[in-house]
């Protein structure tokens, strides 16, 4: 396995190519930051963009949803474009990945920008149909929103199985874009009278709020406290 | 105008529909909280999604890029489909915008879930070509960043207007779609020894830090100050 991933026509950026990255280990860390990316997917012809949870092991990201959402259905085994006894043949998605790092404030209104770093990814998911494969999915989603978490819950019970879906969408064709530093001035820009610079943005944990049940002889775990 | 959108087969979802929403305020408040949507479109057949920012002017969204972009070269006047003498037929797009606000962590591995609110917008963009449109939905994507800004940067000039193109994307087919609140365990599940509850997930904002060539003279503006 390589450092890199290969670049193709669809991830090499036609605007600001300096700021692509196909490195493995950013795009890795990019992807393990946040909890939610944004799959994308087309239906009737037109694009729908999704919000959905998403876990990573190795270079496969597994993509959470229920058995009756639109997407699993139009990837499942049973899909309406699969014939009986023939592999299903997946569903095209972009599933893609921004933190918003801070805020760009120009003097110029046209150089007002945002420090980001996003990744994109492009290929075909697929259900898991394989119940080994499908619980091992599972724990490294409930593992990316709280890592170790996994071993602290019950496990998914037969039912609950049948009741999840997950896509699994292989990393190969992917980049990862990053903005970072200050403001692009124009030099003549330099004198004008307004402030210019970076408004850091930071994501931050509140104090955590148990459940209304929740027995208080339960303390709360370390891997929650470091938080 | 009324208080909500009209619902349609796009925008009413196959799951959770108890969290689907179409009141106008509330898909203008999770839209203004945010500084980055998520445009899908689709492109050689296959769905695309990228991380854009954009600013919003009633029930009108615009979406920022540079000319040479291909979502604008693909809703431009000039797009591929268009003839000469007629109008552009637009792009198809679903713009969606989430926020996170907590990880709900439950007994079992099955009830994980996060609290967010997102906004899915379906439509069809068109690029922006009336010059007093343009400025106006340049001030709106600035303003969108940081309210009042507009007033306090060089407004742009022609060269950088003929660099920007903005998309326009009405606010028609819409919907919010928001959870809250604590994790929904089993009842059989309720003593099991795992901590259950909610962790806070929060924006927060930094110490501001000036341009490089940044004049000391020049105070932090209040409108910043109050982030």
């Amino acid at each position: 396995m390589t450092d890199s991933y290969e670049p193709t026509g669809r991830t090499i950026p036609t605007r600001s190519r300096h700021r692509a990255s196909y490195d493995r280990a950013a795009v890795h860390s990019i992807l393990d930051e946040a909890y939610v990316c944004h799959l994308g997917f087309v239906r009737d012809g037109a694009p729908v963009v999704l919000p959905t949870l998403y876990g990573r092991i190795g270079d496969r990201l597994y993509v959470h949803g229920s058995t009756g959402s639109r997407p699993l259905r139009m990837a499942g085994a049973g899909g309406a474009t699969a014939s009986a006894g023939e592999e299903a043949p997946g569903l095209p998605v972009c599933l893609t990945v921004t933190h918003v790092d801070g805020l760009v404030l120009a003097r110029s209104a046209f150089h007002h920008s945002i420090n980001y770093r996003s990744v994109v990814v492009h290929g075909t998911a697929h259900q898991v149909t394989d119940p080994e494969e499908l619980r091992t999915a599972l724990d490294a989603l409930v593992d990316h929103v709280v890592p170790g978490r996994s071993y602290d819950s019950r496990p998914a019970n037969a039912k609950e199985l049948a009741a999840t879906a997950v896509l699994r969408l292989d990393l190969d064709e992917v980049s990862a874009k990053v903005r970072t530093g200050g403001p692009n001035d124009e030099p003549e820009d330099a004198t004008l009278p307004h402030w210019s610079g970076v408004i850091p943005v930071r994501k931050s944990y509140g104090t955590p709020i148990p459940a209304d049940d929740h027995d208080p002889a339960i303390a709360l775990p370390d891997y929650l406290s470091v938080l």
